[in-house]
C-alpha cells in the first residue's frame, strides 16, 4: 500500500509556512510565504490554495497523491465547524469557513486545528512528544500558548478553547494580564513579561546592567535579560529566576491535572537554553512537588522549531482521517 | 435485547457500598456494609465478593443476568495493572490484585478504578454531568479530590495519577499542604484546612464567635465556620470568603486547561449550601475570569451524594465494557 501524504498549512499573521508530511512522519517539501494580511481574507485564502499546490509540487507529486489538507490557524477559531471566528492579528477576518474554502479551492478532505493545537500536536506526532499517549506543551513567546494531548488524544474541550495555560492563574490577584485576568502565568513567564518585569525593575532604581541596554533601546527583550543573567548580573538573574519559578508551577499543575509522561518547553524563548532555562525549571518543579512521586513527568525541549505547526497541521489533517472526521 | 445490568463497588476505609446498576443508570439495589479493615485484605475481599452476590440478590436477579463488576478503590491504586499499591486508610493492603481476585470470586469480568476518578464518572455518567461531554469535578471533604471527563472520557493520565486536583498549587509557596507541598488548593479550600484556618485565627487572638467553640471543642470544623459566617461572624466569614476565592480560583484554571462545560462541587462541604458556597464561587469566577468569555463553565453542585461512588463504579464497569478494556 502506497504511504499516505498530507498538506499541513500554519497560517500566521506574517508568514504562511506549509509542507507535505507523510505517515511516516517525513517532511518532503515545505515553503514559507508572506501573508499579506492586510489585503483580508479572499487574497490569502488563494495564497493558501496556491501554497497547496506548491508544495505538492516540490514534493514531486500531484494531487492525487494527498489524502487530506490540515490547516493551523490563530484562535479565536472553531475547530467543530471549521471556521475562523475573529483572530487578533488576521484584520478584517470574521466568521471566515476556512475549511470549506480551502476544501471548496483544493477539492481535498480538509480540517481545521488551532495553531496552539496543531504545534502540539506537531511534537506529539513527530517531535519530542513521539512515542508518548500523554503530553503537555508550553510555547513560550510575546505569549504563553498551550496543548494538551490525553491518551493519544488532543484535548479541545466543550468550546473549543482548551489548553490556555497561559492563562491559568498562578499568582491570585497578581499582576493584571493583557487578557483581562490578574495573575495569569503569562503575565510573569511570557518573553514579553518577562521583558516588561525586568523594564519595571530598572525603571524603579534597581541597579543593573539593563539600565545602559535600556538607555539605547526603547525597551527590554528577554534576550537582554538572559544575556545579563549569563553575565552575572543579579536584577536579570533573580528576574529570569522568577520566570523559571513561575513556569515550574505550571508544570506541577499540569503534572496533577493531566498527568503527562512528558512536558514540552516550544516557542522562541527556549533559545535561552538547557542551563538558563531547562534545567532550572527541572530542579524548581522537582524540589516543589511530591518527593516519593513516581509521576514526575519528563520536561524537554521540543525539537520541530518553527515546522512544528504545518507538521502538525499535516499531523492533525492524519487524525482527523484516523478518526473519520473528514 | 435485555437491558445490561453491572454492579458497582465502592471500598472505603469505613463502609463498602454497592449496588445493581442498568445500563439506563437506574439503581435496582444498594447496600452498605462495615469494611473491618482492620482484619487486611483477605476477609474484605471475602465481604466485597458477598456484597455482589447479595445486592444483586436483592434487585431480584442472578448472577447470569449482570455484564461486569466496577470496583472503586482508594489511592494509590493502579487501574491498569488493577492493583491496590498501598492505600493510607486501608491498612496491611499492599501490592493486592483486587480486580483479579474479585474476578475470580464472583466470575464476572471485573475493572479497578481509583475512588475519586469513579465518583466523577459517577457524575458524569448518572448525575450532575449528565448530557454533558467535558466535565470536571471536585470533591470537598478531609482533603479536595478531583475528577476530569474529557470528550465522554475518563482523564487517567500517564501514571493513572491524574485529576489529583487538590494539589494544584493555587498559592506558590503558600500553606504548607499534608502532601508536602506548598500552596496546594487542598491546603485552603478542603474542610479540615477551612476549619484549621479558622481555627489559627482564633488562637492567633482574632475577635470571633468561633472562640467560644473552640473553647468546648478540641478543634472546630468547617460546619462550624459556615454556621458562624451564616450568622454574621466577620472572621468566619472573612475565612468561607477565602475557601470560595480559591475553589474560584482552581474554578478559572480548570476553565482554561480542560474547557468543560460543566464543573461539579461534590462532597460533604457542599452541605453549607448553595447561599453560603455554590453562589459566592460563581460569582468570584465569573468576576476573575474573561469578561467577553462565552466558554465559561457552568459550575453545578453534585446529585448522587454518597452514592456517586458505586454508581461510577457500575459506570466503570460498563464503560470498561464499551471500549472492549474486559
Amino acid at each position: 500500500m502506497a504511504t499516505r501524504r498530507f498538506v499541513g498549512i500554519d497560517l500566521g499573521g506574517t508568514n504562511i509556512k506549509g509542507g507535505v508530511v507523510d505517515e511516516d512522519r517525513c517532511v518532503l517539501s515545505h515553503l514559507s510565504i508572506p501573508t499579506e494580511a492586510e489585503h483580508g481574507p479572499d487574497p490569502v485564502i488563494e495564497l493558501m490554495a496556491e501554497l497547496v499546490d506548491r508544495v505538492i509540487d516540490q514534493a514531486g507529486l500531484s494531487k492525487t497523491d494527498i489524502e487530506a489538507v490540515g490547516i493551523g490557524s490563530p484562535g479565536s477559531m472553531s475547530h467543530t465547524r471549521g471556521i475562523i471566528i475573529k483572530p487578533p492579528n488576521l484584520p478584517g477576518w470574521e466568521n471566515v469557513p476556512l475549511r470549506d474554502r480551502i476544501k471548496d479551492k483544493t477539492g481535498l478532505p480538509t480540517t481545521l486545528e488551532n495553531d496552539a493545537n496543531a504545534a502540539a500536536w506537531g511534537e506529539f506526532w513527530a517531535g519530542a512528544g513521539r512515542g508518548t499517549r500523554h503530553m503537555v506543551m508550553f510555547t513560550l513567546g510575546t505569549g504563553v500558548g498551550g496543548g494538551i494531548i490525553t491518551d493519544g488524544r488532543l484535548l479541545r474541550g466543550h468550546f473549543d478553547n482548551g489548553a490556555e495555560l497561559g492563562h491559568t492563574i498562578i499568582q491570585p490577584g497578581g499582576r493584571p494580564c493583557g487578557c483581562g485576568q490578574k495573575g495569569c502565568l503569562e503575565a510573569y513567564a511570557s518573553a514579553s513579561y518577562t521583558a516588561r518585569r525586568a523594564t519595571e525593575a530598572v525603571q524603579a532604581g534597581e541597579s543593573s546592567s539593563l539600565a545602559d541596554v535600556l538607555a539605547q533601546q526603547d525597551e527590554l527583550t528577554s534576550e537582554d535579560v538572559v544575556n545579563a543573567a549569563v553575565q552575572g548580573d543579579a536584577l536579570a538573574t533573580r528576574i529570569f529566576d522568577e520566570t523559571c519559578h513561575y513556569l515550574a508551577v505550571a508544570c506541577v499543575n499540569m503534572q496533577h491535572a493531566t498527568n503527562p509522561e512528558r512536558i514540552v518547553l516550544a516557542g522562541g524563548m527556549i533559545a535561552a537554553g538547557e542551563d538558563a532555562l531547562l534545567k532550572p525549571i527541572r530542579e524548581k518543579a522537582a524540589e516543589m512537588t511530591w518527593q516519593a512521586a513516581d509521576d514526575l513527568p519528563e520536561i524537554m525541549f521540543a525539537s520541530l522549531g518553527n515546522d512544528a505547526g504545518f507538521i502538525g497541521a499535516a499531523g492533525a489533517a492524519w487524525l482527523a482521517r484516523e478518526e473519520g472526521e473528514i
